[in-house]
């Protein structure tokens, strides 16, 4: 996405007010991550009972709303990730296309933009920030889509990961919202081995001597929890072709070492734990049928969106199988497996035919005429 | 096992002897893993150019010997393990039948029970103890067979793993002494992604606020190391499906917590970091193509025995793929893949047909008449 085709609806909002209520983390700001605005949801009951005094959503925008208001796609992101990381898989060229579509990619509570552990003040900064759902971050969009912007109805929700999660989360809560629907490389109710991957990378900042029960001072005293954090999720979250294969070469890395340090660590070690662990707890407990008192099928038949379940081939955290049996619940859905040697990571797009398999897909269903 | 059948060569000599010269650890003992005897080599010189002073390789034995010495089976033993545990597979029942065959079940350097880290005094205890190979074990084993025991041809070597590493080691370093191989969930050469696994293993023990360098005072102290250890093994030893389907009730655990606690933290926290640590680091090391200048396919061809290749269906460390492509480089050879949802873990035989599945298997190498 070049500069140019980015269209913000409103100037941004200064990032640091945010920052500087919090632990100072110059990672999660409009430098590296903006433009973005922020929409106010004001006091913000959670769905485990406590409330955000002051709950902001990040999000940014691409294309222009129609005055039907009937052009409008949104696109969560995933763990660890922001609405910047979303930006991939937009552009002319591309079935995200801002020129049709009004493409909103909002952020994650916890994500470090919207309102975050690290930029929290007490009560809740740090460790006391209270646990969020997914069902949370669904329905503070619900706000932003409709009070801000007026929309009642979204040509397609998509995401991936945690965005699948949120995908799922948004189908099955406002089905008549939702027109189609494409989770990519997740699933509607967490896997529990998936679970046990939450639990290591959580225990795993939890181990470090700098840890302090969460109130650490500064997440840099954190690198050494933070990097296990990285190598495990690297384990789960990729496949044995491409380590065989070394795929990693093609994507630009001179060597094994190189490919964890500069990719891996890089990615992770400027991150807040407070906040990754905040992403991870609502990961894990990711699960469409608590609206359905637990029978996931009722929960799934809920969807009247039209939608393409995208899991990736060899992923080992949303496994193919786990997908399928998802998929087979869903009304009006079908099957496109991703094949990658990446597993859960093929959506980084490192591959360029991993990229074009997944826009092509998107394309297809936003194609697809819909009741 | 019954303790009737099992009929040492030697009175067990006192484990105590050995526990007393390093730290602490009444796990590994003759009361843990034993009836169990010792084989002195003397001055052992590691392939990594260090030489132990007093290298004990600890083994057991099944069976009696004949008169023409051509009834011996090895049976070496996987990661974390000792030969204690591979006793589930010997038996009159059994392929490994004690009434049959004389079975040698010999215990890793570093695997607590021979010469290790945690049992040996300085310079070489703990976090001094050297770097060891598959090799050196497997030359120790071949001085215990021919010294000990005048053995100069092996009817099987077989095991899992680790033991499958050793396996392989043993039919291409002493080709003209092996005339049946069956590694089970294990390859010639170590995979790259099980190499980060061992990353992401030994760096959970650095992690610990009590590591000190290797020099804790108390492997007890150790503990919240051990259990990110073991947690991180049991996502990538098991299979989507085991957590999928539950699969762990039916070897007799209540709840996800009373399988997490009660099988995997009581496996790994009596054991000692630095031991764990030097097989870790042996594993990761492993590659037959050591003998043949990085030329894996030479290695392999120089096997001259027969070789059923045993990879779990969905293990995610060895996998299939990976045991494939070397079971189709090795000349007299079989893949039998083992399905089951216990992945890498298969071997521990909590499905009574896996266990079925791989007893079967090495009855029918041992009935093919080899030249």
């Amino acid at each position: 996405m070049t500069d140019q085709s980015h269209t913000p609806t409103d100037a941004p909002s200064p990032g640091a007010s945010h920052t500087m209520s919090g632990i100072e983390n110059e990672y999660y700001s409009q430098e590296v991550h903006g433009p973005y605005e922020t929409y106010s949801l004001g006091e913000f009951e959670l769905a485990e009972g406590e409330t955000l005094p002051d709950c902001q959503i990040a999000y940014t925008t691409f294309g222009e709303l129609n005055d039907a208001k009937d052009n409008a796609i949104l696109f969560p992101h995933m763990y660890s990730g922001t609405s910047k990381d979303m930006e991939l898989y937009v552009g002319e060229e591309m079935a995200l296309d801002p020129q049709t579509y009004f493409i909103i990619l909002p952020n994650q509570i916890g994500g470090g933009l919207s309102t975050s552990p690290h930029n929290t003040p007490p009560p809740y900064g740090q460790a006391d920030f209270p646990n969020v759902r997914i069902s949370d971050d669904v329905r503070a969009q619900q706000q932003l889509v409709t009070e801000k912007f007026g929309i009642d109805e979204i040509e397609l929700v998509l995401g991936w990961s945690m965005g699948a999660q949120q995908t799922y989360e948004w189908a099955v809560r406002y089905p008549e919202m939702v027109k189609r629907a494409a989770p990519i490389g997740g699933t509607a109710r967490n896997p529990p081995q998936s679970s046990l991957l939450v639990d290591a990378l959580i225990s795993a900042f939890k181990l470090d001597p700098n840890w302090n029960d969460g109130y650490y001072d500064d997440h840099r005293s954190m690198r050494q929890g933070l990097r296990q954090h990285a190598r495990t999720w690297v384990l789960m979250g990729t496949s044995a072709d491409l380590w065989r294969e070394e795929e990693w070469r093609a994507a630009g890395f001179s060597s094994l070492d190189d490919f964890m340090h500069r990719l891996w660590d890089e990615w992770f070690l400027p991150m807040d734990p407070n906040n990754l662990i905040r992403m991870a707890w609502k990961w894990k407990h990711a699960d469409v049928s608590r609206m359905t008192d637990g029978n996931l099928e009722s929960a799934l038949e809920q969807i009247e969106a039209r939608v393409y379940v995208l899991p990736f081939e060899e992923d080992m955290v949303f496994t193919l199988e786990d997908n399928r049996l998802e998929e087979e619940m869903i009304p009006d859905s079908e099957l496109r497996p991703i094949p990658t040697p990446w597993g859960h990571f093929g959506m980084f797009g490192f591959r360029p035919e991993d990229k074009e398999f997944i826009d092509t897909a998107i394309g297809e269903l936003l194609d697809e005429s819909v009741a």
